[in-house]
């Protein structure tokens, strides 16, 4: 536990009891009671820097009476498959405290609609967005799951065939269930990579079987099981021959990895904010070409029989408005950020490949992703490793998640010692050269041959 | 702008950046540099308590380059009809700071399934969840209108009968069209309320014109326009005797008015997140009972052509896991306030009526909504008294908006001085009676009678 990080939450939460009186006091100012509220809670936050910077007092334990204080960010390496790419920017944090309040983006809202309110820029941001995955028009939904499901439900009748990789993640099936489609799987083979042509032979059997064409192709740039890339060129280029709308799974790549989803062939774009662009969940973008906008973000034409009521301002496929306060605004805090970053996946992947290497040096360690890696998400074996000294040692399986967490590491799954995920993303050299250092000294204690 | 308040958000961002030391540097400390930039940084936050006791130095306008800083819950007493039931608690913007980042909650996800995580106690919140609103099982929803959309998509075939009533907000009608129904709408009437009877005849003449009963029908408590409480318990009678599932829509009463769903005769509950939760957007919940539970929350069935792969432990009404961090996070740390607010509802009926009696003292002043008032989001209809003003004032109808602000109010939509809505919602007595005075007070500056 690191009480100058304890501290600094510590002062955090003393300045939202500061900011409290105000919430509660009238707008012409403090009455005595309130004033004096202030200049005790100012000496407390008073009290809480003095011993940050002496290292003294009690570290902070809890938010409130339930929930424990989540450090592992600022006291640990994360090194959790899922988490890094939504771990939120200082900008976004700054964000999220301004504009944490349920409709907080509300305030000038002149059109009923989410994507053209001007202050905050959303509508601004909005054409960034389209543009940043190098589509046509954007919006945001309530996760990557939600963009498919808008997909679907617009694209399918019942019993509509979807193409899907057999790695594909999983809410790409309940988008296809929940629309009524009927899933078929491209076999990613030997190597666990979908190609070009592996899509178009699925497309012809479905059309042997069925004497019709699939609807929909869905295929991830890289999967959530091996953080493999697949062929999304060849896939956009299939796609097109056969006139079949293909939706580019960006939800491990947007935010992270350049996206030009037109130079793809793709005609809907995916992706994730919480798992990809430093934002707050749930959050993602549906982006989409000038020919699939108008059927996907098509109008409300529903009418009330009565009232003859109308809502053509409306798009039915989001429900309307979609993330209207702290989700969106981490998003678009942490764009000028994540605009910047994805410049630099060359160097996350070499990152990557550093610590694989390292990881490889430890006899036994193999890995299950395709190497050398083209990403920070990797499948990692250690069943000829560290699995063998669990199979003796008291612990079992924890030993190692009791020995990464001792030297400051967290974040893979506790008690897995056989074939487990990691993701080095957005970790700098130094703590990469820490991570890799690490294993190796653990297996040196546990004397594992290191080459 | 106050000056304190802005020191307070500049010394919770400087806390920030310090905070961020800790997430690029390594978990065994800081380095000489890192010490460096932290003793900076606290001596920064020194500068900033010591002008926030002052009174001095200069204020904080934004957050990054491009967003205003968001102060109006902190400067003023805002009267947005949508947002007062949704601003967080200090809870929750506690919470928010520690739990952030995009998948927080999933740390300890052991089952895959987000109502299943016990650390955070994410579980026990579910339960007591569902007993918060007398109902057998609850899930969390990114959004009241994603609780409609889960019961609309599970229970209609395409051209299905919804009834909802002639007042029913926007999402309900689009949970019906996306899910292929049919809206049907009841009338409310000369007095704007819904009653059981007004039901029953519009199930009625469904019934004659298409042979069939409706499939749903969707009532809300308080409805958006006016505010005014509708017949639910009666609906609730209806429902059961035609045999009909009856949604309640809670999104202006969960969180803020004691509900108790099997009473009233419901089979689903939804309530907002950001509405009336004191919670982050989108964030809300879907209830339902044992009846109906395992329709709406039936396990995905689809199978994987090649692969055979299933996903029974997901939920496909739902996309499966929903809200995965913050918003979740900030509902669950202000669910104890929540509980102990919505006993406290009475009194809040009790402020929304001084002032409307007090807002009635000035001539011309009318009400829409029914009175007494049974809720604290009230249409108020100026016309005959400051719209009167508007006419001739060379800042039209932003003069009253324009003297408001000049008294510390904000949340009406400006330049609004015909018929508009307001909502006193969580104000303090002496905030009430200070809005009444602000009132009146501009009244007589423009010497509009006032009894």
């Amino acid at each position: 536990m690191n009480l100058r990080v304890r501290k600094i939450y510590e002062a955090l939460f003393a300045l939202e009891d500061l900011r409290e009186i105000y919430r509660q006091a009238l707008p012409t100012g403090l009455d005595e009671n309130e004033e004096k509220q202030l200049s005790d809670g100012i000496a407390r936050v008073e009290t809480i820097i003095r011993e940050l910077k002496e290292g003294k007092g009690n570290p902070v334990q809890r938010v409130g009476d339930r929930l424990e204080l989540r450090t592992r960010e600022e006291e640990f390496i994360n090194i959790n498959p899922i988490q890094p790419g939504g771990r939120l920017t200082p900008e976004a944090r700054k964000a999220l405290i301004a504009y944490g309040d349920g409709y907080s983006v509300c305030d000038m809202c002149l059109e009923g609609r989410l994507d053209k309110i001007r202050k905050p820029p959303v509508d601004e941001f909005h054409t960034e967005l389209a543009d940043f995955v190098g589509m046509d028009e954007a919006r945001v939904v309530p996760g990557a799951r939600r963009g498919f499901q808008a997909v679907t439900s617009s694209l399918l009748e019942n019993g509509d065939v979807v193409i899907v990789s057999d790695l594909a993640h999983y809410t790409e099936y309940l988008a296809v269930e929940i629309a009524g489609g009927v899933i078929k799987e491209v076999p990613s083979g030997p190597k666990n990579i979908i190609t070009g042509d592996a899509v178009a032979d699925k497309i012809e059997s479905v059309k042997d079987a069925t004497g019709k064409l699939p609807e929909l192709i869905i295929i991830e740039h890289f999967d959530y099981l091996f953080g493999n890339e697949h062929d999304v060129y060849g896939v956009g280029k299939v796609a097109k021959e056969y006139g079949i709308p293909f939706l580019y799974n960006g939800a491990y790549s947007v935010g992270m990895v350049p996206v030009n989803g037109k130079k793809i062939g793709a005609d809907f774009v995916v992706g994730s904010g919480h798992k990809g662009m430093a934002s707050v969940a749930p959050s993602g973008i549906l982006a989409s070409t000038d020919e699939w906008a108008p059927k996907v973000f098509r109008s409300s034409q529903i009418v009330g029989d009565v009232t003859g009521r109308r809502f053509e301002n409306k798009e039915p496929v989001l429900m309307g408005c979609t993330l209207m306060g702290g989700t969106l605004l981490s998003m678009m805090a942490s764009f000028p950020h994540v605009k910047e970053r994805v410049e630099r996946w060359e160097e996350e992947v070499k990152k990557s490949n550093y610590f694989i290497r390292e990881f490889l040096r430890i006899e036994g360690n193999k890995i299950a992703s395709e190497c050398p890696r083209k990403h920070t998400l990797s499948k990692v074996d250690t069943r000829d490793s560290f699995d063998r000294i669990a199979k003796t040692h008291k612990r079992r399986g924890y030993f190692l998640s009791d020995e990464l967490k001792r030297k400051g590491i967290v974040g893979e799954f506790a008690g897995s010692t056989r074939v487990w995920k990691l993701n080095t993303y957005g970790l700098s050299w130094d703590r990469i050269k820490y991570l890799s250092e690490a294993f190796i000294e653990i297996a040196g204690k546990y004397e594992l041959p290191v080459r």
